[in-house]
């Protein structure tokens, strides 16, 4: 035991999450702790139905985006660990409002078989559901310094991580369903927000164990971990210490390149703390990304700043980039009333 | 130089955090450099204006909070340093909307100094202003478990810290504004919800000096400090390690003396992070809250959980009570729109 952290037992903080996320906003959400997921407060209007999940320890991912324009129901794991096919059912179960339920799914194997049983289930209940899998995480596909990537292909290979994208997908999807669309459609936006988003990321110092205080992984000094996912697992590389400006620089240009971002495009930017950033240095990544981008005549068309997909307490910060449609925008722009997004 | 942040620069910190905000919120703020300062956006209705302001390094404190049913101006100073008496002057006369402005200030030695000084410039201006100072930190007024307190009585003492209560000091005459309150009938309110508030915080690890990485202070393994400020400032005494229901007692067992709470009575409560406490733990001190209070015949009328009155990033937390009227409540329920608080 440490006293790095307030906790004793990784379980009882889940169930805590759960409890005070329901009486801080009773209402904008109801929470089911057994089996546990949370739920839209109040009979939603008929509409496909949007669910989500994934471990826990990304807070406010994802029980956060939990209300009006976003999702009907969210499924909470354990630290760091997927929800079962038993709990996602039962949400998909309690949000289906007969118009099918589009499942958000973080590309974890965890995730992506547990959601896949889930759906398998739902079906057997008579419910369609549609998934999209969410993938934005460039650090695997990344070429290291020395001309190797860190994910070799094979046939095996668990593909990208999904990270801070699914925000984008479950403001655009849950915009779009809000105002009517059906399964296919919802869909098929979320697929191309997918498709038109990129995430990197850097720690300056792992997330510990929120029991035993101990951190994932050590880093020198004057070492950043180079494209770190949000599990604890190490990025793809060390690299030294440089200005902000350089390491902004060095997490933007790789999505640049996967997005053919060029003078005339627009995005929309998130600038994602993991955990234990400060609102500042958030704010001067922002800043160096506007200027980068500005300079290649590419407009930031809407951001969002601040701590959304953690992991748990890492120093650490992501950058992601979704091509902008006008579509895109005007759905990002649609009302929200969550507990973590609210406009 | 240390790896253990993205900046180079503490100046370089506060402009970007101004430029930043300006550029995510466009629809809510606007921002101006030089002097530094932050005005809701659009011309405001006529009433009484709301300045505060601050050193730095307390994000989304108080530049997060200007909008409409909070604050008409926030003054940055550089990090943990009150911002000048001509730029909170000239603040004032920005936001000023001939009913007089309303000054919500945390009782620190430079920040009284400079918005007094400001008060008078003000009144040359012809602005007629009232000022509500903030000093809800009950740390130093604790007696120590040796029967000492960390501030003797002496009539130099600058008395209590102001720390997260004047979120609800600014909510709460904020919405008495926006519903035409006069200038004395606001701070009267201010007043009263000071009164009616009290705060104690701990802390697992010092917040790091954003450009150097160094800690404010070394704490042991199992150490925690127990009532600490928002600046760097060691806390009154250092405790051993307990169980998160020990740690919230002992930080809310102080508050409920100083308030007299007792059965039947209701609070709104603000569990706050102050940089890099996880999203869980926050939730699990807020639980622990809630039994411990409702045992008591405590009912928390209203919660706040989340990190809004930060210390760059320290990994500690902070629980402020608000003795609950009706109309604290009603005023607490009525429609905010800021980057950091929207409802």
């Amino acid at each position: 035991m440490s006293t790095r952290s307030l906790a004793d037992d990784g379980a009882a903080l889940v169930t805590a999450g759960l409890a005070s996320l329901q009486r801080a906003h009773p209402d904008l959400v109801t929470v089911s702790e057994h089996p546990a997921y949370v739920m839209r407060a109040g009979a939603g209007p008929a509409k496909v139905a949007l669910v989500s999940g994934g471990g826990s320890g990304h807070e406010p991912l994802h029980a956060g985006f939990v209300g009006m324009g976003m999702l009907d129901a969210a499924v909470p794991g354990a630290l760091f660990a997927s929800p079962t096919a038993v709990d996602i059912r039962t949400a998909i179960q309690a949000a289906h409002r007969d118009r099918g339920a589009l499942l958000i799914v973080k590309n974890y194997t965890g995730d992506v078989l547990n959601f896949s049983i889930a759906a398998e289930l739902a079906a057997e209940d008579g419910i369609a559901t549609e998934t999209v899998l969410v993938d934005d995480d460039l650090a695997t596909d990344l070429k290291r310094i020395d001309g190797t990537r860190a994910a070799e292909t094979d046939d095996h290979r668990p593909g990208r991580r999904g990270t801070a994208a699914v925000i984008a997908v479950e403001k655009i999807c849950g915009a779009a369903a809000e105002e009517g669309g059906d399964l296919a459609e919802v869909a098929a936006l979320g697929r191309a927000v997918v498709r038109s988003s990129g995430t990197m990321a850097l720690a300056f110092r792992a997330c510990t164990n929120p029991v035993d205080g101990r951190p994932a992984f050590e880093l020198g000094e004057d070492d950043i971990e180079f494209g770190v996912g949000i599990h604890g697992e190490r990025g793809v590389e060390v690299r030294r210490r440089a200005p902000a400006g350089e390491l902004v620089v060095a997490l933007t240009a790789p999505i640049q390149d996967e997005l053919n971002l060029s003078r005339g495009d627009r995005v929309i930017a998130i600038v994602n703390g993991l955990g234990a950033m400060t609102g500042l240095e958030l704010a001067l990544a922002h800043d160096e990304l506007h200027g980068y981008l500005d300079t290649r005549g590419i407009t930031i068309e809407r951001a969002l700043v601040g701590n959304y997909v953690t992991s748990l307490d890492m120093r650490g910060l992501s950058i992601t980039l979704v091509r902008a449609t006008a579509q895109f925008v005007a759905l990002w722009d649609a009302p929200v009333r969550t507990p973590a997004l609210t406009w």
